[in-house]
């Protein structure tokens, strides 16, 4: 019962990094759907994100199953728990890698990508696309250390969001009010994207440890160190 | 024993019903902070904020220590779930009107919103605040139905924000990119905290019925019938 139980809540993280690695190429599509005006890759990213609610939603009814049959405590509770809040992340992953696709359908055939913001939004992608691998890697290995620094690269994002308000606030900001708010939204969701994926390193953090890392300055600063409290 | 948990039960909706009032309160302050650029009212709300992000780990370990000791099933495990749920969706209720006392701050003393979008935004707080209202009651009275109503408001909020776009989309606007962009982003966080009351809605119709409440067309049309599987 107990062996079937423990490889039951080992398919939950292995799906739980699938999850995390179908965000990942989502936002990887999206991308390229946006800078590419490919219209065909953005319906793609489109009808993945309903395979990712899909999914969400099973894994959702799998940890209540685990729950009110099982009624596991201690480490395999927290593993539990852990999933059921990282599922809800990876969900709105999936959402927010979709709004950035259909800005790129809505916008199609004009390119919307102005050359001014476009090397600070392709690097943002690529940073929003490498946390939810980092993410995924991080369930697999249940490595709180592995978790933690995806913060690092969370600042990054953060920090290539304020250079692309001050590309465009830039008095000589070429391209009039629509494709800004588009340049500044599309940072948004890069940037919440990313929020997401530290917020499951987080949980993987407490699912090892049970302690819940907080995304301190020095935590970022030092991975020698265990998850701080 | 079991009077004990039901009573726990009961206090923890307590708490996420209180928690939804000040997710309201929070988006009411934040919103005439930022219409008569107050800035002692936007501090109070950055100040609630971590009062917010408290209470939601509080609700969170009281959620895992019920599951821990007192093993719920059926309609108790539901409850249970639907707490961890809805008080994730309420810390990020509390992050938004925070966002949104913090761009009252960072532009004071200057007055921010526009005249041309002043009504569109204002509408907007106002609904917002009044869908945590409305959660908040739903919670109260673990009623799907009253719950399920939030998604009329809701379609209220979406059709605003397409409004508002459409003023700052046009050749005569007459402020810029910058005001444009804040206006653009404050639209943004009031959709996204009307989307987390909704959300916490459907935890509602979970937690009544066990059944996950998709906020359909027709389940908008219609609060005559229950929630819809």
């Amino acid at each position: 019962m107990r062996t079937t139980f423990h490889a039951e809540l080992d398919e939950l993280t292995t799906e739980l990094a699938g999850m995390s690695r179908l965000a990942a190429q989502m936002m990887t599509n999206a991308s390229i759907a946006l800078h590419q005006t490919d219209l065909a890759l953005a319906g793609m990213v489109i009808a993945e994100g309903e395979q990712m609610n899909a999914r969400q939603n099973d894994t959702d009814r799998r940890c209540i199953t685990l729950l009110a049959l099982q009624a596991p405590v201690a480490g395999d509770l927290r593993v539990v728990i852990a999933a059921l809040h990282a599922s809800g992340h990876l969900k709105r992953m999936g959402n927010l890698a979709r709004h950035i696709a259909v800005i790129a359908r809505l916008k199609h055939p004009n390119p919307m990508i102005a050359n001014e913001v476009r090397p600070v939004l392709a690097r943002m992608g690529l940073l929003a696309s490498q946390l939810a691998e980092d993410a995924a890697t991080a369930i697999e290995h249940q490595d709180p250390l592995s978790g933690c620094r995806l913060a690092v690269s969370d600042d990054e994002v953060d920090t290539l969001r304020r250079h692309l308000f001050g590309i465009l606030f830039a008095e000589d900001w070429p391209h009039g009010v629509e494709r800004a708010v588009d340049a500044a939204l599309i940072g948004r969701y890069y940037e919440r994207f990313s929020d997401h994926a530290v917020s499951i390193a987080r949980q993987v953090c407490y699912m090892a440890t049970g302690r819940m890392a907080e995304p301190t300055a020095s935590w970022r600063a030092s991975d020698a160190a265990p998850c701080p409290p």
